[in-house]
């Protein structure tokens, strides 16, 4: 199962295209793969525009304008995260079946990203128009249509065989695998269109089944791994069932495409604040002669919290990248389960320029101070916590899904543990600390920003002095207790930092 | 020389890092590479967003705004593009010396990536304050920093050389690569501190000198590819010189980073429009009640225009997408011409928002419905036509260049012109359309757009029918000239196209 990617990719290389007779215009997928992943990230994060945008006066009260305006956006932001990574997965599927393109199937798949770039939208509608059925109907007619481009192209796939994944190639089975397929992708097009038809007359139905939509994935491995705990017997058949389908109910995700997806998530996010900026914050002529008596430096300052508030979201997010980055250089393989825990990273890292927005607009100038700089913490906060959740579930499997020398007691084991503890430890601290001395709110926020990147430069050194600092003491407490066995010290670094 | 990128590949293989002591911190780049190629795409792509949204009355004639307003913020589109392009090839060139990455230069590289997203920032300011120096100075002080880091990260890298390129590495004249490479990543800044010192008592010859970074790469390449056509006798010796520095002199852009950024460029572009829909045509719910007495449909056909623009733009970025991708899957090395066509190409792609959006805003309104769709068109012309111009240009070289079944005469070669003429004829023809028939513009332009994406899929069997009547009727005129060679008639299906 785990030697299928490899052996695929070393048949569909990129490049140029298979030479053997009828086959001159296939071609690998995976600048395809790699378009489409782009795609997907940008539209994911898309909707934290809006919330972003959300103009709220300094004098009113934070708390007050989030009940009333932001709730309603961020819910449609998260909403649209869900469902995009829902697809992409389901995309991730459909190509890990199909491993080489042709035209038509090229054509056919960027209509499909078409449809799916304009989810979002009906996300708005329905937002802004709970009680009207038209928001769902739209959204509903969008998933069915996808639905069945991708069916179209699991038939093409399935008559053209030497598209397909080498296994299902060989396989006896090839009718029986169609099948399944089929059924895994039109699922979520069924739904829909019965939330379409509950539409019409009983919204709330509506809403569960999309609700059910996003969901369903989750919901079937929860059931099919509380069937495997709970019933022993049935286990061996299970397994033997889940063996033929091994790479789509129980396949890992294609430690690629995670990686690409969560690129595309980093760059835009980092870039988002940016594009206000150019658009913004460039003065207008007429006023920096009316007020400012030509003077462009001292108009600019006007803007300075500003660009601190684009510098400081750069710099986390690029940092976070560099974390995640260096997280899934040792992961060896990605569950489904951590992918789960990447998707809820990446939405919180999608929040980001809001947290930052909201200290540009207040710092220094309102009541809500502290407010936004709490949110920024509390974002960056659970941004990094998923991460650090993402490497306890691989330590849990650390055979199948980590690298030697990230593994318990492993070289780089440490590192990496200081490595993805530093942002949660520095954003839990910063909140703390501005409930604790509310009136430096903002001079501790601006420590902190400048603090990390520094921390992260020389965070090799400082851990290996306080492994040094461990270890004497260890060794230390051991020679008294005359328990003298120097190897057992080196290879549980970890503990000695929890 | 073409034998080093590879074998860089298989040495620095994605994943896990290498083993031997030391070195356990060293990590491929190739995902650093793919995150920095997405940064620097989005950035050079954003500028377009200031132009798209310059909101021009209906009445007001498009002749007249596009003079005073458009031009500027165009020009600043255009400088942005370029001078990304600017940097990202030097980027390229720096990270094709340093093949293996640590956290140190991973750190740094973000930082470089940081400052390069602030340049679009600068050039803003010195379109709206073009005799104030400040925007001048902010811009050479972001340049000569990211020019510093640049230093820094080669000096680490001949200080550690285990990070090196291979070649690099085994040779002994490291000292001598190493004060090369310093030397034109230098350039740039020395030229920005130039501009910076003029800016305070004569900007003008700052701004020479800022185009000529800008120039600097090709006009030295024009110089050397002259020097060769001219100095018959220099040539051995001059070419004994480019074999030691084969790769940054005369190199030819590393493709997959050509495709990463392009496929940036197109993600980005294909998605800008939907950024807008999802702010601005969500209706207000008041608005509904009161003006369209609840009829939700009836106050969305009002954004109908909008939706039809977005959809236009992604289908014709898609489908140049589509058109660049089948183009690089037959292009085995990319030269710095083919480079620079490309970017070309990609700076008209970033254009198309602002034509689709044009369309949306006046069609059926407004006195300028046949310019916004004569804009459109010119600039799908452009951005198809420079794509059409990579493949002649690879055609003189095919050898090198190009995958034997893309060759004049191969198996591919017909398709691929068919492909690649279809746009610039399509828009070419819509454009003269409506300037004989400016009645019916609106019409042909949506006829047009409906249209092409069918032509795509059914290329092959338009190809194959003309191919095969070109046949008969040169064999019927052969026959009749009693030459019958017929191996020849197939050779050459692109003449018979042409």
């Amino acid at each position: 199962m785990s030697a299928l990617r490899p052996q695929a990719e070393g048949e569909a290389a990129p490049g140029p295209p298979r030479h053997s007779g009828e086959l001159s215009s296939t071609q690998a997928s995976t600048r395809l793969l790699a378009y489409s992943d782009a795609l997907l990230s940008i539209i994911a994060t898309v909707m934290i525009l809006p919330v972003a945008h959300t103009k709220i006066h300094p004098d009113q009260k934070l708390g007050e304008s989030i009940q009333q305006l932001l709730l309603m956006k961020i819910a449609v932001y998260l909403m649209t995260f869900l469902i995009v990574t829902v697809a992409w997965a389901a995309h991730i599927r459909l190509f890990q079946v199909i491993e080489l393109i042709d035209d038509v199937l090229a054509l056919l798949n960027l209509a499909c990203m078409m449809l799916i770039t304009f989810l979002p939208y009906t996300f708005s509608l329905m937002a802004s128009f709970p009680g009207v059925p038209f928001g769902i109907f739209m959204f509903s007619t969008c998933a069915i249509v996808i639905g069945l481009i991708q069916a179209v192209i699991v038939a093409y796939g399935f008559y053209h065989p030497y598209l397909l994944n080498h296994q299902i190639q060989m396989s006896e089975n090839q009718a029986f695998y169609k099948h399944h397929i089929l059924q895994i992708i039109l699922r979520g097009p069924v739904l829909c269109f019965l939330a379409a038809v509950f539409s019409f007359f009983f919204i709330p139905m509506s809403y569960v089944l999309l609700g059910l939509v996003i969901f369903l994935p989750h919901i079937t491995r929860l059931i099919i791994w509380c069937k495997n705990k709970t019933g022993g017997p049935e286990e061996e058949e299970e397994r033997h069932r889940l063996e033929a389908f091994t790479f789509y109910l129980n396949e890992p995700l294609s430690k690629e495409r995670v990686e690409a997806f969560s690129d595309g998530v980093y760059a835009i996010v980092a870039t988002l604040l940016i594009l206000d900026i150019c658009e913004d914050n460039v003065p207008d002529s007429k006023e920096v002669k009316d007020r400012f008596h030509d003077r462009l430096i001292e108009a600019l300052s006007e803007y300075g919290p500003n660009f601190l508030a684009y510098f400081a979201s750069f710099v986390t997010t690029g940092l976070l990248w560099f974390v995640h980055h260096s997280l899934f250089l040792y992961i060896t393989k990605t569950t489904r389960f951590m992918g789960l825990l990447n998707t809820f990273s990446l939405a919180f890292i999608g929040g980001l320029p809001l947290g930052y927005q909201l200290t540009s607009e207040f710092a220094e100038k309102s009541h809500n101070e502290i407010e936004a700089i709490q949110v920024s913490c509390v974002i960056t906060f659970f941004a990094s916590i998923f991460q650090f959740a993402i490497w306890i579930t691989a330590l849990f499997h650390e055979r199948e899904t980590l690298h030697p020398l990230a593994r318990y007691g492993g070289k780089e084991h440490a590192f990496m543990f200081a490595k993805l503890a530093l942002y949660p430890c520095v954003s839990l601290g910063a909140f703390f600390l501005t409930c604790l001395l509310s009136k430096f709110s903002t001079a501790i926020f601006h420590i902190m920003q400048i603090v990390v990147p520094f921390a992260f430069l020389a965070l090799r050194i400082l851990v290996r002095i306080s492994l040094a600092i461990m270890k004497s003491v260890l060794s230390l407490s051991r020679r008294k207790s005359v328990v003298l066995d120097e190897e057992e010290t080196c290879l549980s670094p970890a503990e000695t930092l929890s």
